[in-house]
């Protein structure tokens, strides 16, 4: 028999990839002839690249380079190894490189007192990006989502070669609080191996760049802007998008996923060979979880509580849709379990056939938390020893 | 798919009967196509007349006889039915009556200030069992357990025919008290309809009739002897152990199982047409359990706790060592599932593939054991969810 051992992690718990481990354990334990593949997944949000580097047997690579306000910085991105268990990047020529916005540009270095919304600015990202291109990088996968700017992604088109000018054509300052001021963009100076490489936009967001649903009024508030920010960072987007069609004719202003990240989305749209795609589909897809479906007989994914969202959800819902199209049944564990029927149907509708509960018994969630990677394997000692009897 | 469901009760949460129905329920959520029989198990223990008759479709007897004390006492039999899946006893010619020692002579009718260790008797038992067979009975189960007496089984003897006379030819009162004045039985008047009915003997015990683990040091004590009680109701249990091999050359002093009771299964062993059996094997040989699991495809089964002592233990372990015999995976469900490998290593022993917890996360025992039948019901709509999708 064999085991797909895909899970999100358990929050507050254990890593994806510790859960995978202890279901290998598991399965081991309850069907020592098994075989098994782990495939620890992330929805693309908050450590992608420690995901999908591990995942691949990848490597990180540490930068120093600016944050969001350009104070240096010494921030990691990672290259996609081949794995073990799928087909290596290299054999089809592709080095994938993967960059987290946040970790260059990521609110999460700029202390609240600190927060300058019209200042901040992805310089740094683009940076890491430009970085990745000299070591080598065909392809780079940009995780949007957990930035401290809205600068509509023009820091990052700077630190690639892009100009942003006023109207007397001088480069305007960095972050959105200047683009209100944007005249035209120049792009004469951004080498072709920069404009032409495939970046792939890992975004769960589908706000547009501008207006009430926009990167300003629906973000910007919780990187430090008030009321008149909001509107002149709004306005400097709207320059941008116009700038953008008075360049290349694109037209990014409505576009679904443009207002991600500070409008970040909207500006590698716009200026770079750049897709979008949802975080759980790119994930799986890079780490070949097709492929691995149709090798596996049964899928096992799990996630910390496994409730009425989790079919409308990311992690157990994206691998189980997967492993479906492939004809496989995915099992779904988790610390917490839904037990109403409406739930459990939708779960069977995603491809989730059987959810089962780690919880030993009564117990405080503390003790549940602190259990649960022996939990995770006798579960999954039981499943695979049930199913073996049953072959 | 078809499945036994073959649970015990679980304690303080929910009858083996209302158990069984939760899990039909639940595999029949999971598999709308699977087929389900019920067998709700009791361990041959208290409860057996009404496990056994609710699991035939047989029917109770109420009768008036007398407590332990020799009062007046409303107690219940009962007959087993034919079933709805099983042979039916008819078709044998058979008519199987089931009776508890504990229904009329057991300790739970007489109050600690009331209990008379010499005088208690198993006398009314005897009432029991003759007015089941003039009701038909060609074959007796009599659950031992829980008895108030240790007058070796003679007052029940009595009461169907037997005369148990002192040295001058005089009957002996009733209770354990007088029997160390016992010269010898007079069975003449027994008839043989009664002599010769199979009484089978549902013991989980193997003390010996007399001694220091004898009916009457062993167990005298819990029903109010003291220590000289205790030597005059084991010189007396002595006494009819010799009167019974001069009776009809049967020894059964040291005979497991024939201090159970208070000394009750010796003095059937050696008057009538006995044999002992343990309880739960008892259970399954009545409910055809072996039929049941060659019928079946995999064999859920389950009690309150699933721990350490279940390998050894009577209800899972038992059913799960039958469908093993019968090359069928059992599956254990539990409020409480013990975790560790030893465990898990002796269920798989007795046959016990697997083993899932159906508590859905943190919570208190008193919510667990008020959700027990929910919780019982979606694990295994989840149980037959998974075995569909991969048959």
């Amino acid at each position: 028999m064999k085991y797909l051992l895909a899970p999100d992690s358990f929050k507050e718990a254990a890593s994806a990839q510790a859960v995978a481990e202890a279901m290998r354990r598991g399965v081991l334990a309850g069907d020592p002839d098994a075989e098994c593949r782990m495939m620890p997944l992330s929805d693309g949000g908050e450590g992608l690249t420690t995901a999908l580097v591990r995942a691949t047997g990848g490597e990180l690579k540490p930068a120093h380079v600016h944050d969001a306000l350009g104070r240096p910085i010494c921030a990691q991105y990672g290259f996609l190894g081949g794995g073990s268990h799928m087909e290596t990047d290299g054999k089809t020529g592709i080095r994938t490189a993967v960059v987290e916005l946040a970790a260059a540009s990521g609110i999460e270095h700029v202390s609240p007192a600190d927060r300058d919304p019209l200042a901040a600015s992805t310089y740094g990202t683009g940076e890491l990006i430009h970085d990745a291109i000299d070591a080598g990088a065909t392809r780079i996968v940009l995780g949007l989502g957990g930035s401290a700017t809205t600068d509509g992604g023009t820091g990052l088109a700077r630190a690639l070669g892009y100009r942003f000018l006023d109207d007397r054509d001088c480069e305007l300052p960095l972050g959105g609080g200047a683009l209100h001021r944007l005249a035209r963009i120049d792009g004469t100076d951004v080498p072709d191996e920069v404009r032409n490489v495939p970046i792939i936009l890992a975004c769960d967001v589908t706000n547009p760049l501008t207006g009430p649903n926009g990167a300003a009024a629906v973000f910007a508030p919780q990187k430090g802007a008030d009321a008149q920010q909001v509107a002149l960072l709004d306005s400097g987007l709207s320059k941008l998008a116009n700038a953008i069609k008075a360049l290349n004719g694109r037209n990014i202003a409505s576009q679904p996923g443009s207002g991600a990240a500070g409008g970040t989305g909207g500006g590698m749209l716009g200026l770079f060979n750049a897709s979008m795609r949802p975080g759980i589909e790119l994930v799986l897809d890079l780490l070949h979880a097709r492929e691995a479906c149709a090798w596996a007989d049964v899928v096992i994914t799990g996630e910390g509580a496994i409730d009425s969202q989790t079919p409308y959800g990311k992690v157990p819902s994206g691998i189980a849709r997967l492993a479906q199209s492939q004809g496989k049944p995915a099992i779904a564990i988790g610390g917490k379990v839904a037990r109403d029927p409406q739930t459990m149907a939708a779960l069977r509708e995603v491809g989730i056939v059987a959810t089962f509960g780690i919880a030993p018994g009564s117990a405080s969630l503390p003790e549940l938390l602190a259990d649960t990677k022996r939990n995770v394997k006798s579960t999954c000692a039981s499943i695979a020893s049930l199913l073996r009897s049953m072959a």
